[in-house]
């Protein structure tokens, strides 16, 4: 069975970037087999980064090692990890990409990667991608030991995420954290933050959505319709339409379900 | 020799569905060796996906798994089915995604998926990509019998596909079925229903090409060529140009062969 | 371990052409593992292809067989070779891909592919990526011997390089090559080209930049910054910001560095 080292990044494929990590990866470990995720998360965005790979890592079987890089701060004091969780091992910046991971999976171990035998030989101030990160992934894949990484992290760096406000009776306010290629707008209400899903409305802009189904095609082609996503959360689309150009939805915009 | 199993979307690569489904997949089938054919399937495009899956599929061995996903329909009534054709499975919702597959080779055998064994434990609504069809497709790449999926499909559902017209003496009409990434028009009509390919000439719009060429470069750069592409499609091209935007070429447009 | 074979093409991946090379090289070589390096080099852009594969390259394994695809000239006379390098192999058509290749690490042998045995049987005059390159790339991974596949090419195609200027004194004078997603603009002076690296000025359109950095993070977010890339290039970024929408730089831009 090949080891599995999986690819999340914001690097695109039209430079040799991902490209190159590719092959670091399989010159430190020749049978890994390689999963590229996505390197389409828009450039730089941490918050995009972590979103993703929370809700794609968990469909992995243990084992996996998820190679994680969106890094705008490559070069500067934040420093490289690698993380346990689930049996499967996160390698990326500690710049907030663990932030929904932690929600879901308590991380069990934390270690910043400074040993210099799981580095490239020269180390870029502008690709750890390639000279850290991607080695190191290999190298765990290989079956290098985690302790071997080097010291514990103690705090993880997390992003500050917008919590739901409760503060009306009967009005859970939330807001859209994600437009999907479809314009989905997913906002963060999970099905659990409604126990009761009878006799309620979800709000938006001035929209009005009277109930919640639960596939798109409960209505009309061209209709608009609010329901619990394949992740469980909330979200507002448009039956074989795009709710998020139709209704000028992005992330941030404020949605409320009232009961 | 790790089984193979290729994955053909609308989904993108911004949003974690794919990446959802290959986890599921390595969850299922840990030596299966997986093959990103499309993820850039126009969204809910199933034509465009029927397209793409009868040419791709061709050029792969026998035993190979076909995980096909374009589903607007998802969560209604439309059925989980998989096919065998050419010693191939072929793993889709039943909504027309094999029209182009049928024309080249006929299916040995349809099932509907009803097997919850081949499924994900809870079924959402809006994704059978992740909780139906990729489990299937990984499931039958390991072995299990392709009888136990469920009980035969007898009616396949297929898409109105428009007829060359030949009501006028010496003319065949037919139209673009598809522009591609170098702006190339491809027709639905294939070099054996022009026989004779002396002294015919093709026009669109109110241009006229007076024969048709062998190569992109049997043309000067910039100046417009007809010729039978790498489908055996006549297909309009501009020689390092964009046939599509200089000619206004789309789905749909009208082209005809005279002689 | 099974055999490499890495896919370069400017297909991108909406078609069925990179899909039916797929097809092709697990037809021929079951147990190979193909990694997808890019898709997205810009059609028929042969210079920015040999760019990409240069700096891709170096970093894989000895025994990988590199598949390059960009080809305007496919159907034409340029010729489809093989090419030794590294330990590597080079599959591609000769129209100056190799171009960077060549000038970081001398060809060892090139030969012009002319064996049918590694052809597919009908040639299509559009599409030698699925007839000819991938055919051969596969059949390359699986064993053939490298002198099997046709004469001896005397001598190469090669792009012309735009050189640096350096005819006033104290001024190199090089242009922008490539600009990458970040809107980070690369030029063609490379690190070796300014062995004093103290009191020198980037000069370009009517910018200037009054020092080198290390990292992006050297210079406050939205500052513009001139640092030595992960390829060891010059490059001209903006600290979390695209340098290339921000002063209009694009490949051929004139970029000056004075001391």
């Amino acid at each position: 069975m090949p080891p599995l080292v999986t690819l999340t990044t914001d690097f695109g494929t039209r430079d040799p970037y991902v490209a190159s990590m590719k092959g670091v990866i399989h010159s430190r470990c020749a049978h890994a087999a390689i999963a590229d995720l996505s390197h389409e998360i828009p450039p730089q965005d941490v918050f995009e980064g972590a979103l993703f790979i929370a809700q794609a890592s968990k469909w992995f079987p243990p084992g996996t090692v998820h190679c994680v890089v969106v890094d705008p701060g490559v070069g500067t004091a934040r420093l490289p990890i690698a993380a346990r969780a689930r049996g499967q091992i996160f390698v990326c910046p500690d710049n907030g990409l663990l932030t929904f991971v932690t929600r879901e999976s308590p991380l069990d171990e934390v270690r910043i990667i400074t040993n210099k035998q799981f580095m490239h030989a020269t180390i870029s101030q502008t690709f750890h991608g390639r000279d850290i990160f991607a080695p190191a992934a290999a190298s765990l894949a290989d079956g290098a030991a985690f302790e071997g990484m080097g010291e514990r992290l103690n705090a993880l760096t997390l992003l500050e995420i917008p919590e739901l406000r409760r503060d009306r009776p009967g009005v859970i306010g939330g807001i859209v954290m994600h437009v999907d290629r479809f314009g989905n707008a997913i906002t963060n209400i999970h099905r659990s933050d409604l126990p009761d899903r009878r006799d309620i409305q979800v709000h938006f802009n001035s929209e009005v959505i009277e109930s919640i189904s639960e596939a798109y095609g409960d209505v009309a082609v061209g209709a608009t319709v609010a329901l619990f996503g394949s992740s469980d959360y909330l979200e507002i689309a448009v039956h074989r339409g795009d709710a998020s150009k139709h209704f000028d939805l992005r992330r941030g915009s404020r949605v409320e379900v009232r009961s």
